[in-house]
């Protein structure tokens, strides 16, 4: 009896390592590491988009991976919003006209004409347009991990919009977050419920062109430092 | 002279049309979106680590492409907190044992149990240890996109970390994001400007598993739930 259960055990053990190794089969190459870090240099915040639709079923997909993205405690609290009426994507538009001649008349004198210039959203072109909301609410994940911080809940929604960031660069599609907007307006806009937390608002689409400077930089706006002037030791 | 002019003007076009083919000459095939779907698919909150050090100038490579993430504005306020030393590392570790303490206390009966068992950090074994903060403060961006937003700093932030998350699992190395601190005694710790808001403390290093499961899930705290019910249209 003894022995049969050693028995028994040894062969689950041999299957868990079996299934331990069939998993740690996975590993990624050079070649995969090298094409990942274009992937990063090449992702851009795209305000120009051409106007041709994108393949049917590449949205859902590209949500799809984008609920793999991390999330506290497992929560999984992204919501996202495809917005598809006129009506609303036309109040979008005008909210985003008002904050953007707001921010412009906040503008120091000598930064005004630049500001000016900048294309900041590419809400008439883009043909997809989704919102992105966190739910603070939600009862998944048990609050585990946000006790002390509940905006790890909004956090878990932004890196489902990175997913989607890098998924679509991936594809030659490109993604727009706009944030002039208005978060209360965008709930009633949106008619979704008042206790979402508004991540951001945005555009995808194939973009008119492709590059690794950051149009901000390209216009003067800011320039990228370099990386060691943002670590600091302890 | 006009003729020269016209010369030159298409000269000029020339070249900007050659950059633009180069540029646009980028371009991800099937086989890298698979890999990047395996990415997505195989990253997962470690906080089981191997004692192992990364190899040398490791970490600086992850910080400097996640120096590349989005951000508001081009503010780039990411900052990162490369924590050696130990006196430093026990208080972060005292810090957590508090909190994780009173979220305990903080269960439902029903659920004390299994949160108990439930391994939430890895800085007993994990050779590196960062800290991150969004720095608010920052001049950086001219408050480009953060008017009605100023959170979108913190989210600039955040997907710094997601970069961090991706190109370490890329390279066989595992992320595990500490969220049961209390933010005000880790500006305290690492003693870094009372502005910074604390994004989160991050432990780097080479798993002691690999898994597509994440480890809440085996453990039976909490699972993933279908996309489609965290997509709704307008």
């Amino acid at each position: 009896m003894r022995s049969k259960n050693m028995r028994l055990n040894r062969q689950i053990e041999d299957v868990a390592q079996l299934r331990q190794e069939a998993r740690q089969a996975i590993s990624f190459d050079a070649a995969f590491r090298a094409r990942l870090r274009d992937l990063v240099l090449w992702r851009r915040d795209v305000r120009r988009f051409r106007r041709d639709p994108l393949p049917d079923g590449m949205l859902e997909s590209l949500l799809e991976l984008a609920c793999l993205a991390p999330s506290v405690g497992l929560s999984q609290p992204w919501r996202f919003v495809v917005v598809e009426d006129s009506a609303r994507r036309s109040a979008v538009r005008e909210n985003f006209r008002l904050c953007n001649a707001e921010a412009l008349a906040a503008q120091p004198a000598h930064r005004a004409a630049l500001y000016a210039r900048l294309k900041l959203a590419g809400l008439d072109e883009a043909p997809v347009h989704f919102a992105v909301f966190a739910d603070r609410t939600t009862t998944r994940g048990h609050d585990l991990g946000r006790r002390t911080m509940p905006e790890m809940i909004d956090y878990s929604a932004v890196t489902a919009v990175h997913t989607i960031w890098l998924a679509a660069r991936a594809q030659g599609i490109g993604l727009g977050w706009i944030s002039i907007l208005d978060p209360t307006a965008m709930t009633a806009i949106l008619t979704v419920p008042p206790a979402w937390k508004f991540i951001g608002y945005f555009c995808l689409g194939y973009p008119a062109a492709e590059d690794t400077i950051p149009e901000l930089e390209q216009m003067g706006w800011e320039e990228r430092s370099a990386p060691p002037s943002m670590v600091v030791r302890r």
